[in-house]
């Protein structure tokens, strides 16, 4: 009966071959965010299926979310002896770093996002999704307590309990108020979807409100001023999508107000973008500036209410000033779910921020859970702790002290376990951990060297100073994901052949090497066609070309030939017909 | 400082040369829903600019609402020697024929609206927009009383009144419930923008319901039962998108709860469609008895629940019956406006649906207030009412009797005063009036006709039945509000020389022609690329070239580029893509 079967090979094609995507990119830095789910799978719904003796031993795997770390999990995916159950409240995956251009329209909020159902429809594994919140993790039994997601029309919440052979927490974070009073009531976030499309219809209410001709200049004002509270990458693509939007669109549609708006960014820090490059944050502040975006370095909000935001001045003795706003949009870090709160409390974690876990991202002291992305970091083991150990099992002959043959026979497990030796290394432009026991010797020739446990310690005490936390940002959680769902494909093959640095403080080998995250570089979008982009190896970019960069390389990061489409074409659309103002 | 000239130039282009629109479309019924915004006025703001004495004098227009009447009014008006305030709670114009299609994702909400502001921007006129609702109409001191739409953020709502010259309202209509218990609580209804987006959250929410592992088969069954009341256009077309939806996307991702979705559309009369040709609600039925909706004719909805729907059955005996259901959309006609029902109190209307006018839209008993599209109906005047006042202009000779000669003199006016004497001849396949008073006086030769009163009352008498209301369509509320701006376009002029029909009644000429309704046909898309078409002359064509036709119309009627472009990518990207099902 399908007429369209053009449409239907052309979009085959599309799915089946997801390379087909870089002849649409300019450059791509990396095409680890495409998607493969070439192969089909007629039959991936167990509803009707009774499940035969060989799917009732398959290991069950409970995800919990479907943002960059999950659904990065699921892609990457592909061993079929699993039976996984995907739990969120989203049935879909957000490219969240787009968030910001849905604020003013130059992206729709429909072309971020791609069903998870979609996703994985296509896979040989047998994925289910349901729609819920997971409220409660009872790790004793192997088992959570979900609820579905609150909805008025189908009368009441229906909660169930799903069991796990292995459980994955990918929940994310929520925003960090740091109990600032008046924020949850008067502010608005930018973590979901719903948030951006709320703060899109905030604007134009502000503006259709400020046109109301009854309403005072001083009210006027008032109104449309929007206060931005953090300097961080999203406050700033905020700020600038903002200023492109009034400056490019809606001064022709408001021209009797457009001279009352201000844009005010608040950072307490000394900088916006205070992670990336100084040439950056001083281009980002002068450009700013040149736009007439007020930005107030050193102002810690305190308070805010209905109408004023308070906020102290860091800098100058620490005055408290309040200033009237509009709107207000918070970003400035992110918190605790309370899920995770409560799950951290089970295991003892809880004075910590996020979930602790260990290098192959377990949590710490659960053997079968797993979490990655903004609700985890990573407990890196410190060298000096493990520093008998490391020594002991170097030294073969037990001499009570090491030789450099010894050192390196064991030099790539140490590497491997401990990366912040290699960081310490790098950033001392030494060639290997020989040449770093040398400098602590003297000038022995290197051959002769030969170290006792408290020289190897004094060689390596500030090896741990550069341990780091990684930044909580979608490529990370992304490169988690991909990483956990490699360590699952190839479980039972690593359980036979261990593949992982030495244990020093046990026996044998680690199955898997730990997780590296590889840092490819960070964009800072600043308005008027213009970003700034930080790539590796301290590679600084501002302007236009990084710009087309940026558009390259997020086209080509999406889930999903159909998102890459309609990005694109509204980045095409804005720029042919502007933004749209209408108050949807 | 901006780069993309190109773009601005192309745009410009598109927004200057509207003809240009002609190539995208393979055919097009009427070219009357083209927008003519071509010349710039750099200074459309009045914020700034303290009138001389000519704008002084300006009279000013006040239009309420933003709809089909009130934006096509908008569009045409160009006399430069009025000031004009728009007052909508809505400050965008939507396409709302393509309203279903956004319940399922066909199209995208924001493909078809287009802000008011954009599409005034460029007009001569001094145009001045507020979002505000008006609140009540004070006739004796020409003023209404509005008030800024609710909104939290910005505290509260702000009360204000404008003066007016002229009045027009256009504010469209409710829905109709005819107060059945539990409709305004339980049900969805497809009036506006936002309830679209909200049908389309709720049927997804419904399928992820359903896929909660824990529910019952009966309840999924109830979950997955939409009923749709009202077998009217938007019925039937959102039934034939929903079946689409579910059978074209929706299986493929929740391939477990397919065969319990169920779709059931609830008509009180013997026939869905009852206004369209009878070849037509043949198909319709039969097409969707093929596809599995269950068509319920003679069923009238008695009261909703929250989980319940009951319907008599009128057919056989008045049995009431029960069904659950999961989403009902309720829409089944049109209802009146608080502010329209106190306004009719105060002119003396209290009984009637709607606002009446006269033939020149004028609100009966109010000389400068218009009334347009839903909220209004026409009061045309009868023949027979009018019978002694036209027997007597026409007697010239004052003989007390009509001769041909006295009946052709004024046979023009009379057929344009009362268009009903027109369609009662065409249906009677007379080519004159003459030939009707013939009738009525036997087998006399037409030259020696001479009639009484009596015999041209006789002849008369069966002419009013030809008198219907228009519908309350999108169609009729475009040429309402073009043919009121065309008056008002040339008022002046034609208060100098009338160009309407002779005033019966009393003396000289009407100023303007009364306004005459051309209906160019209507479109009845009923799924599965196929589409009932019934256009003047009673052509009636259904199926796939039907749809082609409809596509060609819906992307030519958009009333921009913009809208135009997106609405047509929309299509595309559903051939392509398919229809996306992420709960936003």
């Amino acid at each position: 009966m399908r007429t369209f079967t053009f449409y239907e090979r052309a979009s085959r094609a599309f799915d089946d071959y997801p390379s087909l995507s870089k002849f649409l990119v300019l450059f791509t830095v990396s095409g680890g965010g495409l998607v493969a789910y070439a192969e089909a799978n007629p039959s991936t719904s167990s509803y009707t299926v009774v499940p035969s003796e060989a799917e009732a031993k398959k290991k069950k795997v409970v995800v919990l979310g479907t943002g960059w770390a999950g659904t990065s999990f699921l892609k990457n995916l592909n061993n079929p002896t699993y039976e996984v159950q995907v739990v969120s409240p989203r049935n879909y995956f957000a490219f969240t770093p787009l968030l910001p251009s849905i604020t003013c329209g130059t992206v729709e909020a429909r072309s971020i996002v791609e069903p998870i159902r979609r996703m994985v429809r296509k896979k040989k594994v047998d994925i289910e999704f349901s729609e819920a919140e997971c409220i409660k993790i009872d790790a004793a039994n192997k088992k959570i307590y979900c609820r579905s997601i609150t909805n008025n029309n189908l009368n009441g919440t229906e909660e169930f309990a799903v069991d796990y052979d292995y459980l994955i927490i990918s929940v994310g974070a929520t925003v960090n108020t740091f109990n600032t009073p008046g924020v949850v009531e008067n502010c608005h976030f930018l973590k979901e979807v719903e948030d951006a499309q709320k703060i899109r219809r905030t604007v134009i209410d502000c503006f259709e409100r400020a046109s109301i001709p009854t309403v005072s200049d001083e009210e006027r004002k008032r109104i449309l001023h929007f206060a931005i509270v953090g300097g961080g990458p999203t406050g700033v693509e905020f700020a600038a999508e903002l200023h492109d939007f009034v400056n490019e669109d809606l001064v022709k549609l408001y021209p009797g107000i457009k001279d009352l708006v201000k844009i005010t960014l608040l950072e307490a820090g000394d900088h916006i973008l205070n992670m990336f490059d100084k040439r950056i944050t001083a281009f980002a502040e002068e450009k700013f500036h040149r736009d007439g975006i007020d930005v107030k370095t050193g102002s810690m909000v305190v308070k805010v209410t209905d109408k004023e935001i308070s906020t102290k001045d860091l800098k100058n003795g620490g005055g408290i000033s309040t200033t009237p706003y509009g709107m207000a949009v918070w970003s400035t870090g992110i918190g605790t779910r309370p899920l995770v709160k409560d799950f951290m409390m089970q295991v003892g974690q809880a004075n910590r921020r996020a979930l602790a876990t260990d290098e192959w991202l377990r949590v710490e002291g659960c053997d079968s859970i797993y979490a990655l992305g903004d609700c985890a970091t990573i407990n890196q083991r410190k060298v000096m702790e493990d520093i008998a150990a490391i020594f002991s099992k170097a030294d073969k002959d037990k001499s009570g002290t090491l030789t450099v043959k010894e050192i390196q026979e064991v030099i790539d497990d140490i590497c491997e376990r401990y990366p912040q030796v290699e960081i310490y290394l790098k950033n001392k432009q030494m060639r290997s951990i020989v040449d770093l026991l040398q400098a602590s010797k003297g000038d022995v020739a290197k051959e002769s060297i030969e170290l006792n446990i408290e020289e190897v310690k004094s060689a390596l005490s500030q090896v741990d100073s550069q341990m780091k936390n990684l930044p909580a940002t979608a490529q990370v959680a992304a490169q988690q994901g991909a990483y956990l769902a490699k360590c699952f494909n190839r479980m039972e093959e690593c359980e036979k052949n261990p593949e992982g640095p030495l244990r020093f403080r046990g026996e044998g080998r680690h199955r898997f090497r730990p997780f590296r995250y590889k840092h490819l570089g960070q964009f800072a979008p600043l308005g008027g066609e213009q970003t700034a982009a930080q790539l590796p190896g301290d590679w600084v970019s501002i302007g236009h070309s990084s710009q087309w960069l940026w558009y390259s390389i997020y086209a080509s990061k999406q889930v999903s030939w159909r998102t890459r489409a309609l990005v694109v074409t509204d980045w095409g659309r804005r720029f042919i017909f502007g933004r749209d103002s209408s108050r949807i």
